[in-house]
């Protein structure tokens, strides 16, 4: 079934770095062959949405309608489109899974570059957009997502059709940040039962890293940030031990985890949740000496290099990152939309706001407080 | 058995930075519990003697007695050992291995703490040494061998007992820098069959590297150095294609590896055998999106750090960094000397020359030349 006609909706719309979003009427034209248009019942604000905002993203692309955690049901369908049919439910993917390129069909990565290089400049694949203002003026799409607007197109391979009975406004966020730190623990680190972590940022992202440790049987999972705030419900996740960088002003946080570590080795998983290059290699330097794994989770700003000294690596350190926690993403979305029906993933303990589309621009002022995990936007 | 009493035999003497070594009489003290007196056959130079004794390793002591990559057979034993008895046939090694540690009991490492902190300070475990000169000046142990004397006193844990007709003047070279190079490629980086490999620096190590990429069946194998003359063994040894980043003055040389990796996207597995920090970039920055390993072998120069865009790991890509190859010393050098014995490992192709105890120091003038893979010294 093809789509019917452009339809008019709200949408919030990024006109410029460093302004706010203007939520007004936008024209969203139908879904082109391998591609789909979802209506979207809710979206996340994620801190990638208010990085590429600031200005700070030296990618970021304007007019353009931000937002990449999201749910909604599809509306209609384009040419030679299989894997869902109107009124599938769905999560749109930044991280497409097209099953088709050499990275899709290696186990060893998620990284898909089918739509890659158009994704990267705002476009459709065939190098156009969907969406327009009222007067007629183009506007960019985001990650391949742009999921505040009431409807979107994305190409067929960036959804993952998930269980109809699941609360889009809460399994949403799997579409970005809690599936990254679940993914960075189970998947790219590996961590084992029995082991010892730490995790550096307890936003959302670190704080599924944590539950993620959890997950996997880790005994000790030290949770840092200098906000001590945030220590009550690092624990709530399964934080054994919580570590303000503040309280040791003299001495550098490696030194200090190491020193906390129960072989006094290090510990054997470490992760960057925050996006800080000198944290990234505080987080390497206290992971155990001949296997300790330290990964990259966060998004440095532009131009900014991590280093350390090789020695570190020679001794055993692994130095790695993760982008969707390394999950293939419409193969295993719907996985874990199903494990947190279960009860397996404690997704609602993540929503601590929600908002109306109209307070968008107040949802990105919440979401720089300490309290705010995740803002849900009711888009409809 | 204990030892008998103190040897008197030549060593040559590293007496301070930056000076040739003084090959003279020196005295050898019996071994105490749990060390073994062994009479040194042969010992090769390794770019690490060169280092120390060039002064620019902080931690070198002096004075001492250099050589880590050396055969002998066991004059006598210490108190309490009983793993190898005189006449055992040996080799000395600088990664111990107790079977006993944290580290040794975890297949994850080979890097055994044992005696680490006195072996780091040029002491036998006992926090004594066993050398001194004629004049009976205390003289420093180096990385638990010190082989370049004709007797020397190691802990029963850092020899390997090996195949008493392997020819100790060639399997020496199993002491260091052939092992750390297979073993980068096997045990760390885990090379797979059909891969694509590069390989910076064409040093006895890096030909070792190409060597192992071979044994586990890679497709393809880089060679990259800045001295063409090496191509030819690079070749010998398994190299595909050969690499000048001369020939390309205006372009980084991880984007001309890229571009010519099959996929476009990289080298599957990268390895810098060279110790420049500027090196350990590139080779990272060329391993292949989604999956690429790098492994840093060469030890950098004191303070150097390495640097690279977090990004580079986000999108998948590990760095990683080797010691004696990953592999577990006592366990695994008896097997690869076996391996030597069967023609699985070329290790004559690595002895380009050989000399006298008495001219060690044009040995070290030698290690310099392009040509000089490894020099075996005649220790008796
Ligand atoms: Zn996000
Ligand atoms: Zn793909
Ligand atoms: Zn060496
Ligand atoms: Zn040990």
């Amino acid at each position: 079934m093809s789509g019917t006609g452009v339809i008019v909706c709200k949408a919030a719309v990024a006109y410029a770095a460093g302004q706010p979003l203007v939520v007004e009427d936008i024209q969203v034209e139908p879904p082109r062959a391998g591609e789909v248009r979802v209506k979207l019942v809710a979206c996340a604000l994620c801190h990638t949405d208010a990085y590429t905002l600031s200005g700070s993203d030296p990618e970021g692309l304007f007019p353009s309608i931000l937002g990449h955690e999201g749910g909604g049901i599809v509306e209609s369908v384009g040419e030679g489109v299989t894997s869902v049919v109107p009124g599938d439910h769905v999560i749109p993917l930044y991280t497409p899974e097209c099953k088709d390129c050499m990275f899709c069909k290696s186990p060893k990565t998620n990284l898909c570059v089918k739509i890659r290089s158009t994704q990267g400049k705002g476009l459709m694949p065939d190098e156009t957009t969907r969406y327009k203002n009222m007067k007629g003026e183009p506007l960019f799409h985001f990650m391949g997502c742009s999921c505040f607007s009431q409807y979107i197109v994305c190409a067929e391979i960036s959804v993952a059709k998930i269980n109809p009975k699941a609360d889009l406004s809460i399994a949403c966020l799997l579409g970005c940040g809690v599936t990254t730190g679940i993914g960075a623990a189970l998947n790219t680190a590996g961590v084992e039962q029995g082991s010892s972590c730490a995790v550096f940022g307890l936003g959302a992202v670190g704080l599924a890293v944590i539950y993620g440790c959890k997950m996997a049987g880790a005994k000790k999972i030290f949770a840092v940030d200098i906000n001590p705030a945030k220590f009550e419900i690092a624990k709530k996740f399964g934080a054994t031990d919580c570590i303000n960088p503040k309280d040791y002003p003299d001495k550098p946080i490696q030194q200090v985890i190491t020193g906390l570590s129960e072989s006094g080795f290090g510990i054997d998983y470490t992760f960057e949740a925050i996006g800080r290059v000198e944290t990234m290699r505080s987080a390497l330097e206290c992971a155990h000496r001949g296997w300790g794994k330290s990964v990259i989770i966060g998004v440095a700003g532009s131009g900014q290099e991590i280093s350390t000294r090789p020695f570190q690596l020679v001794t055993g350190r692994q130095w790695l990152g993760t982008a969707f926690g390394g999950y293939k993403s419409r193969s295993s979305v719907p996985q874990l939309v199903d494990q947190y029906m279960e009860g397996k993933i404690p997704l609602e303990d993540f929503v601590t706001d929600r908002m109306k589309l109209e307070d968008i621009n107040k949802a990105f002022e919440k979401l720089h407080e300490g309290s705010c995990l995740r803002c849900v936007i009711d888009m409809q």
